[in-house]
């Protein structure tokens, strides 16, 4: 049958002889034929396909597979073809002859059992060897739920795999996993199947055509970015998605995914790291985009719960519980809409945030990267009183729209007041005057502003990607997980949040607008308490509370609160002890509760006294101080690169010398004691910061240590009962001449030593905290309610 | 005469019985009662102080005093009286009555000789027996050019004061000096005369009523400012005077001072102070503010002449030209526009930008304060769906308006995202709806809107200030003198530098918008070559040169220009090599050269990899590392804490061990030595900066030094020629290698060593800089046109 084909094809006297037949042959698998992708965009994406190659010298045929019978398949898959279309310029006889020739070389399979695939292989085999073809290669597309994978790839592999010297190409659709341990998983059990350049990821945004010109945009355009690509002239860069629609009918899907995984995760983030990956310098290169991507992932800092606000339109909950009987009674946390900002360390972007924004059921249908610059500007003359044209004074960007919203096309924007861009003429072309449009409150005269020259949809885009192996525009294993492993930890700390519920469409108003606030986002408007948990019982608000614990003062708040309370009590007895004598000595625990408190002395204790405090450790681990579990390294990290502490005022515990660790003969605690005696007036030092270990430890004195809970007022080697066992700690007698001592317990995990203690009494042998009174100062815990309450 | 008005004053029934006149008397003396600023202003200010204060118990009497004979100065000075008025709301019936009692009260006097003021002094006590009245304190009222300054201030001294008891008031108007050694000359002469605590020197934006509010503004709103009053929050704060008017008929004057000496270093200068000075805890303490004021100069960086943009409009030179006979043939450089940028390294403001502007000839009168916040929202609604109301993504400001300009009144300006303002009601008052004008491109319904209940004229009020006795609102001797300290080297540096011609008016466009560029500001458009300088011979300008010396390259240049090249190069050397191996060790000389490098280096090189990079000495002297004549201290001070190196990658040399400085045998050398081959690859730095001594010596390698010359690459105890003498060194194999050596020579002072350097050859026992060949680097020789050429 095929060879008639063929010869039909050869007898098109319109059409470009196929002298380059010589090409070989290429065997087309669409799996999934029948469903809803193929019917909306992949079946339509091989036809222009075939348009576009069959003058190429390849000779193709197309193979629909699905689980239903070959009548029934054939039915629903011809169908499909019959309505395929030409763009407008293809002549229309042109058009009618080829979508007959593509419906003639398309065939139907149903794939359902291993003998399926066996016999498939055994048909192109045929095929082949009649018509005398050599074969170029195959492109398996599975469109198929994720859970299918696994089986058509074992399937695939074992009794579909082109002869020697031919590729395969299989093409993969998202879901991907849902966090990094499945996409692991899948990841390696696909590797199991194909090798890693086999394999063709689709992220259906990298086939956009404002995503995939960002590259090539920010290459043609070095010499007008490579000034202004930067942390100093960069405000802010935005990747938005909105939607109109809502997750109705999709809940199924929608309830186990969730916004983040639906379009940050791959899309929005894709747009993230074209716009702020360091240029490779061929932006082509499907390798050094890759390494790119990977650099790029491991400058950024990690997403926390404070990283994100999430949302959920109102309708949903009741959308699922109509959709999944199994969901019935209990309320669904997934959220429908999510602002997220990521920061990153790089030395190019410190300090610049980034916001990636999607959700359903929103005002518009818009999504676009846009890359605020800062204003830095002045112009003396009044807007008004001059004709404004390239002001360095109006607002400057650089906008990758992807399509929809007021311009309903994909478009690049670069303000006037920037440069004219280099663009590919062949394939984007610039805008005349459309004045009568605004973007973000600016009149499109403001802009640059290119489009198109022939907009096309995105899998047809990566159809064409596939045919020419253009690997660049696929995800690879690598950068797969290395998205996923950015993302895991947010969507874990989030996945029980309750996110804020939306009205949904222009109801929503100022609802979901969101702050920069501390490292992290909030909502701008306070909880709007009318529309939140319905059914649900709200926590009540505590404010801190002062009270008495151990016959000391206690202050108890939630945890952040309490720390922003500690916080400025440090800074109120730093700048009383500077009063006071010129100087405030400050030693400070490490672990990881004070964490948070660093950050927040770093970032709201802007009149805190640094450049005349003192800053010593309380204890310290018996590793180099450039490791990542030393405390000094935290301490540094969080706290002492944010401040101006004089080098010569910092006081890292010497716990590394002569090139070893804290050996008794090197003297390293007595060392840290003359230089306390040389300093600390008294050896008193004004305030001590201390945590409380479960096992009721403080600083590195543990239980039943055999130095530093008695005797001498001094620094002391000690043994903790965890890695690593060795530490240097103040002694618990130096500790009690303090001016000052914050005891500082965070969290549910430290209820239960919390409970303990407020019943015994001095033990320190037992529970070495409990030992901790100055003799002439003053002792304050401060206890989160997690600890306080349980 | 007197006892008669007095009675007079008595018999009006209409007015407050004086039972307070046992408060005392005062007597206003006017100096200048008959010039322009009395006309315009000082008249009316006394005026109103009378109707003020006609019932607080004190009498007065008014005596303008000028150098016209009595007849003539008499008629001239009642003719200004007869005008004087009062505000609409004062009863014409009340104010006709008080009018005539001033006049009656007011007095003209001859004051030339020190015999008139002898005559006035006794004309004063007679007054003062003759009623029986007590003498409360007398008020001189400078209104006369500077250059009589001092003779007044002796006679004054010499036979006006009053009784023992009684107060003295001098008020000063500016100008107080044109720099900083004629302001102090000014200062000194005056402190010869007055105490400072009877000098009322006068700005007189200090008495206008927005500017006058911004410190018990930022007072009674701290709740809401104190969170977002910093470089985290604040974007930029601007300070602007525009205004229309030119300086023609005032060129005498003008050409002598300038726009910066007229108003930015007095009035934009005060108005900054009250932004941005840590809020006293009394704002009305003038003893708080003048110390916060200090401390806040201390905290800006230097004024460079990058740091300002001038113009001048281009009438002004013919407009010279023809009203200073003496100034024909040369062509006036004085500025009639400039724009400041301002920094300053607090830790509350490191960051944000402070624009000063003003200038003559402009498109509107118009000044005001303001302070421009940074978006921190993102708003997921489009603005055109929504009402917008509070919108935290529309712009945030809080804006201090001097008058004029749209708003044609003194106003304070809140935008409504921020917060509502607690205002004094009693002198503030909400403006209603104006939402037909705009401000900033911004509706003023945008805005909470104050003016004051009753507008007053600076003059009046600063005259009821002095009455008062209310020193905050005046300029101290101190704070005179910083301000001078801080505008005097960008005035000197610019001086002969060429402004840039602007037409006048509207015509100026964009000619004038400037933008911040490096740590300074560059005018946005190129220079308008046809504007400039129609007739005059510009400076011609050098570029840094480059050529050899001693076989290696050679860069010369000035000085600024030499450092600023030198820094660029020491930037790209740190960035490639990050890029090549993870990091960048840097080794650096102490003195006096590298001082101005370390500071350019921190202010303009922000994309130095401080973070990868270490920091070691080239050599130390043997003083505590807290000692004032420690390399690690200047380095300390003008680089490391205005950088953000990690604290472990900062080295200094260990002089200091075990409490005693460089004894052999602790081992300091060895120690430092160990730790570069710990952590320096090869033990070969990136980079070494060294500087050359008069007598040839480098780093601490002095000429004949019996170690460190040859031998091992190592560090080695070293003997100086000057204290301290003891001193640690790299010694010259381990300088020798580095990948690359930078040598920086500026001065005159070392024009002979770098004259015999050039042909003297490698003989590092005379002279140990000539053995600095790196074997397998690079060195480059950095050397100003003072050192080359003499």
């Amino acid at each position: 049958m095929l060879g008639r084909v063929l010869c039909t094809v050869l007898l098109v006297g319109a059409l470009p002889s196929p002298a380059g037949a010589s090409q070989g042959h290429i065997s087309v698998i669409l799996l999934g034929a029948t469903g809803d992708l193929a019917k909306k965009y992949l079946w339509q994406g091989l036809f222009q396909l075939y348009r576009d190659q069959v003058s190429s010298g390849h000779s193709f045929t197309f193979h629909g597979g699905a689980l239903a019978a070959l009548e029934p398949g054939q039915r629903l898959m011809f169908d499909m073809l019959k309505k395929l279309s030409c763009p407008p310029d293809e002549p229309p006889n042109r058009c009618a002859v080829l979508k007959d020739q593509f419906l003639k070389l398309s065939q139907y399979h149903q794939l359902k059992t291993a003998e399926n695939y066996t016999a498939l292989n055994r048909e192109i085999e045929t095929l082949l060897s009649q018509e005398g073809l050599e074969e170029a290669g195959r492109i398996f597309y599975f469109s198929v739920p994720p859970f299918a994978y696994t089986e058509i790839a074992g399937h695939i592999n074992g009794s579909c795999r082109p002869r020697a010297g031919a590729w395969l190409r299989v093409v993969l659709e998202k879901p991907f996993g849902h966090d990094l341990p499945s996409a692991q998983q899948l990841a390696a059990q696909l590797a199991g199947f194909f090798r890693e350049e086999e394999m063709y990821r689709v992220d259906h945004y990298l086939g956009k055509q404002a995503v995939a010109h960002i590259l090539p945009f920010r290459d043609q355009n070095r010499q007008f970015l490579d000034p202004i690509w930067n942390r100093h002239h960069v405000e802010r860069v935005e990747v938005v998605l909105k939607e109109t629609v809502d997750a109705k009918g999709r809940t199924s899907f929608y309830e186990q995914y969730g916004v983040i995984r639906d379009v940050l995760q791959n899309h929005l983030t894709e747009a993230l790291l074209f716009l702020i990956m360091e240029l490779p310098a061929n932006v082509s290169s499907a390798q050094e985009v890759v390494q790119h991507k990977l650099q790029t992932f491991q400058a950024l800092w990690g997403l926390q719960r404070s990283s994100a606000v999430l949302g959920q339109y109102q309708a949903y909950d009741s959308q699922v519980q109509e959709e999944l009987p199994e969901a019935r009674g209990h309320v669904s946390t997934t959220p429908t809409f999510a602002g997220v900002l990521i920061h990153s360390h790089s030395l190019r972007w410190e300090g610049v945030p980034f916001l990636l924004t999607s959700g359903k059921a929103l005002d518009e249908r818009v999504g676009y990267a846009r890359v605020l610059f800062r204003n830095r500007a002045y112009c003396p003359q009044s807007g008004t009183l001059r004709d404004a044209g390239h002001s360095q004074c109006k607002p400057k960007q650089i906008i990758f729209y992807f399509g929809h919203g007021t311009l309903n096309t994909p478009a690049v924007l670069v303000s006037r007041n920037l440069f004219q861009p280099a663009m590919p003429k062949d394939s984007w072309k610039e805008v005349g005057d459309r004045s009568d449009l605004h973007i973000f409150g600016q009149p499109l005269s403001d802009f640059y502003m290119y489009s198109p020259v022939k907009e096309r949809d995105a899998y047809s885009v990566l159809i064409s990607h596939i045919y020419h192996g253009r690997k660049d525009f696929f995800i690879t294993t690598e950068s797969l997980l290395a998205s996923w492993a950015f993302w895991t930890p947010l969507l874990d700390s989030t996945s029980r949040l309750p996110p804020r519920l939306y009205p949904g469409g222009v109801e929503n108003q100022q609802l979901l607008d969101f702050e920069m606030v501390a490292g992290g986002v909030e909502f701008s408007l306070a909880e709007p308490a009318e529309l939140l948990h319905p059914g649900g019982q709200m926590p009540s608000e505590f404010r801190a509370i002062q009270s008495q614990f151990r016959q000391s003062p206690l202050v108890s708040a939630w945890a952040e609160e309490l720390i922003a309370r500690l916080a400025s009590d440090m800074e109120a007895a730093a700048v009383q002890s500077v009063a006071r004598s010129g100087q405030f000595h400050l030693a400070l625990s490490g672990g990881s509760s004070p964490v948070g408190l660093f950050q927040r002395l770093a970032r709201h204790h802007h009149g805190f006294p640094w450049q005349h405090s003192h800053v010593w450790l309380a204890d310290e681990r018996c590793v180099p101080l450039t490791d990542g579990e030393s405390n000094f390294q935290g301490l540094q990290r969080h706290l002492l690169q944010h401040v101006r502490v004089p080098y010569l005022n910092i006081h890292p515990m010497p716990v590394h010398l002569n090139r070893r660790l804290c050996v008794e003969e090197d003297g390293g605690a007595e060392l840290y004691a003359q230089d306390i005696a040389a300093l600390v007036a008294n050896a008193s030092f004004d305030l001590v910061l201390l945590g409380v270990g479960t096992d009721g430890h403080t600083a590195s004195l543990f239980p039943r240590s055999e130095h530093g809970l008695e005797g001498a007022p001094t620094v002391v080697l000690t043994e903790s009962p965890v890695k690593p066992h060795q530490r240097m700690s103040l002694s618990l007698p130096l500790i009690n001449r303090a001016r000052q001592v914050f005891v500082l317990v965070l969290g549910r995990g430290k209820h239960d030593i919390t409970t303990l203690l407020s019943r015994v009494g001095r033990e320190p042998h037992k529970w070495p905290i409990s030992g901790v009174s100055p003799s002439s100062g003053q002792l304050v815990w401060y206890v989160d309610y997690e600890a306080l309450l349980g």
